[in-house]
């Protein structure tokens, strides 16, 4: 369990730290994608200008530089791969925020709170459109064709969990599906080709994006959490959406599974009725111990991650994605533990 | 004016008589289409079947084909780049009709209405992710630099076109730039593809690309008449969506310069409370001659297309090519004459 293992180990890096070898990376990705806009059709550059705005943690593009990291070279090659992930998963952002209505995102409005759902649906398409062009620009069709497959995948798993919203019967295999499309694939595409543009070989390449995979899938069981736990300022941007939605993440089937059979039906009826509001939630989840259970699922995966990197411990990206698994891994922990 | 042209000018090609000789490659794009389905992850391929299904006159495959024509041949790259546009056109359609808010499309339902906009914002990016990820099957980058910047400035006219909703005084020089980018972008990139695909020299493919531009301009002409003049039943798809959702194309501009202007305002007013339906301004477009002016820019258009093509009189792809436009007028003249 995440208390005991707090006391064993060493004091997990802050961002920051993790951060501070690849600030000159992205700064040059920042550079990079402002200049993008320029690129755009006038008609539509205010609109691009404020969709590229989004600060977030990048957790992509750091997934391209570290995936591809040899101490002190800011390679080109992986900016522009870095700008490539960045603006489809940008491109997706921009999608999701429509469909869950969510006014909110790194304490900003969302493109379609403040443009409207027809400009953001279309900006959306423009900005994963530029992700291609750019995607171009490198010699091969290698890039072109894992960005459009893994974009593919992306849309398939958002589809899927659309097809299941009010499902509470949905299995947790099939969430962890969704999660590992809609959110894991655009984490491993980055890492693998930032191994493989920096001229790492097939084998590194593969289990640097099979780490990331294993890492989307963690990320994605504590974003779901936070939903529920996480507060709203903190985080930057609308929480119980997946509730009001009618999303079914791993908290709420973890929940649901656990629930005496005779509560089952008259707990999804106040659900559905929107009777319980996510701290109300959050308590029952504390009650029927909901929240060790999606630990223990996360911690598995985070395991996966950290023991596929182990036969290429002397590789220099190797301690760098290591970092980031760490900095999940107390993300999740300053949320569980909280609760 | 175009009565007159009727006369001394030998009948138009029926459209099955133009497709006739390209029967067997579009039998191998529908199969190939077909075959696309099963390429998607298994949660979406209903959805993808059903997106797939809308029976259009694939103008973009038939530019593609007829683009890079020789006698006797099905070019198994044709094949493919046809996809690829008709690929990125679907998604396109599937974006707009949430948009318009659109429920019939080539007779059928649209995506959205069957499937709710959330499902269809999702295989619009799919089914563009898929265009993408066939383009990168080509040995070099051309073709998916080729389609992903033209898909990025048909999203700009779209936006553009968003912006300008309601605004009475957009320009005519705004209407032909929104039109240029939203249509005749793909039109000129698919018999552009076509052409340098089937190895015709870098000059034939410009003029084929300048072709197709000017087609797809008169093309929107004769489609934003339609929505004003055509009969929903043979046209197959929602008509009066344009003045509905308070597009000013062509028809309605022109009408809004002609009328005396002490009128323009008060007339404004009636169109915005919706309270005149597409045949009373039909009405109003006779008396002020307003069909008689959109002729004469769609006229313009297509004389252009032509022009390109005279400096390559003796290629194959020609006759095919001017065919298609031959067509287009014959569908304009219908609907203009009849009205």
């Amino acid at each position: 369990m995440l208390t005991a293992q707090n006391k064993s180990q060493p004091r997990p890096p802050a961002f920051d730290d993790i951060v501070k070898p690849v600030v000159p990376h992205m700064q040059a990705l920042g550079d990079f994608l402002d200049n993008q806009v320029e690129q755009f059709e006038t008609d539509i550059r205010d609109l691009v200008r404020y969709s590229l705005q989004n600060q977030g943690k990048r957790l992509r593009p750091l997934l391209v530089f570290f995936g591809g990291w040899r101490e002190g070279e800011v390679n080109p090659d992986l900016v522009r791969a870095a700008a490539v992930v960045e603006l489809v998963h940008l491109a997706t952002l921009i999608h999701d925020d429509i469909l869950d209505d969510a006014t909110l995102r790194h304490n900003s409005d969302t493109v379609s709170a403040r443009y409207g759902s027809t400009a953001a649906v279309l900006v959306g398409d423009a900005l994963f459109s530029q992700a291609l062009v750019l995607a171009a620009e490198f010699p091969t069709v290698d890039v072109c064709r894992a960005v459009s497959l893994s974009t593919r995948r992306v849309c398939a798993g958002e589809i899927r969990q659309t097809f299941e919203r009010g499902n509470a019967a949905f299995s947790l295999e099939e969430y962890f599906r969704v999660i590992d499309l809609k959110t894991a694939e655009l984490f491993s595409v980055s890492s693998r080709l930032g191994a493989s543009l920096a001229g790492y070989d097939e084998a590194f390449s593969e289990a640097a994006g099979k780490f990331s995979r294993h890492l989307g899938v963690a990320y994605q069981i504590f974003d779901d959490l936070a939903d529920y736990l996480g507060d709203e300022e903190k985080i930057g941007k609308t929480l119980g959406t997946d509730l009001a939605s009618g999303k079914f993440t791993l908290p709420m089937l973890v929940l649901f599974q656990r629930l005496p059979r005779g509560e089952q039906k008259l707990f999804l009826q106040r659900v559905r009725r929107g009777e319980l509001n996510p701290s109300q939630l959050a308590g029952v989840m504390k009650d029927y111990a909901v929240i060790a259970e999606v630990s223990s699922s996360f911690e598995r995966e985070l395991a996966k991650a950290d023991d596929v990197l182990a036969p290429f411990a002397n590789l220099e990206p190797v301690p760098r994605l290591l970092n980031l698994s760490k900095f999940v891994l107390s993300q999740f922990e300053r949320l569980a533990v909280s609760s």
